[in-house]
């Protein structure tokens, strides 16, 4: 284990009993430092709802343009919720909550994360374009940026659009944006997973630390 | 549209033909320059099976060790597809292709990405260290590298582990491995779906360019 070491700051500290156990209790001390201790659940040390809502958001906004999946849609909430995303907003076909159907995906996230729903994606876009927020549709589009070489800036705020799981982001969607990023793809399928796609474009925003 | 230039190898050259039409013309051509057009399926070049069986792979193994959802299998498949992983080990209780659950995430990609069931994961670690593979289990650990600290190098071949959807990679499973790679998350829940964090890390390793 190369990073066994570091693993010693769990490490119990066993009481050596009687001396004929002295022994055994070496062997499974060390046994125990070597070891990387998955993490409890109470030790990650996580938000409540009420402290979610306070803290500070990564300042992105996912916008789901006509996903028909309630499993792309709830499992976009638990991975939101995991990089603490300002919001999703919900558009056209796609489902909002209550849902037990987000439920089963979301876990739970969908009361943590902010949402709102509008009735086309258009629409939504005027809402952030006014509210100072830079937009970019996910697609594979002749001119896009390559998603490892956007780097988002601190002080600004961005929204990314992701589409219907066949269609994408309708075209006029795409062209009321600020520009288009692409996940390069390297096989014989057309696209990803819509939340696969949305898990990965928000790591990006995330790892970027534009805020937390 | 901050990058609708390059959308000009795309444009269409448009005929002039009588005069009294110029204008219109003029305006429809300004306007297809100006949207950054999404690529149709065709211009994707996407690999055949065959091609893909015969392409230089990203020297990624995929380990899914007990991993319960056919769905999350299949997502797995889809994304290693996107990616050109060199393999997903099916492991344990994972169930294996052809499995029409599989099929309906995987979408073929069951047929390009290379497969092999193991007993236990256990047993595929085993497999892999013999073949030289550097090892890491994907977990919430005490001593774990965070996954953007993390640097693949290239000549190497890796495999990451991903573990059943409640319980996580099995602690003899984390023992084994070299290390554990952690996605750090700021939110409520206590961990992201298998098939988004199964995205994530292979996206950064294909990010890291060791081959593609």
């Amino acid at each position: 284990m190369s990073e066994c070491i570091s693993a010693t700051k769990d490490a119990k500290i066993l009481r050596f009993g009687k001396k004929k156990n002295k022994l055994f209790c070496f062997a499974l001390n060390f046994s125990y430092l070597c070891s990387v201790k998955k993490l409890r659940t109470i030790e990650m040390q996580r938000l409540s709802v009420e402290e979610f809502k306070e803290a500070e958001k990564l300042p992105l906004v996912v916008v789901l343009d006509d996903v028909r999946s309630m499993h792309n849609v709830g499992s976009v909430f638990r991975t939101g919720d995991a990089f603490r995303i300002e919001a999703v907003y919900l558009c056209g076909i796609t489902s909002t909550p209550p849902s037990a159907e987000i439920h089963k995906t979301a876990l739970g996230a969908e009361d943590s994360v902010e949402w709102k729903a509008y009735s086309s994606a258009q629409e939504a876009v005027v809402a952030l374009k006014e509210a100072g927020y830079e937009i970019y549709s996910v697609e594979q589009a002749h001119g896009s940026t390559m998603l490892h070489d956007f780097v988002p800036s601190k002080g600004r705020k961005y929204a990314v659009i992701l589409g219907n799981e066949v269609k994408g982001v309708h075209q006029e969607v795409v062209d009321a944006s600020d520009g288009c990023l692409e996940i390069p793809q390297y096989g014989t399928k057309h696209s990803m997973n819509v939340s696969v796609t949305a898990g990965i474009v928000i790591w990006h925003f995330a790892q970027a630390k534009i805020n937390i």
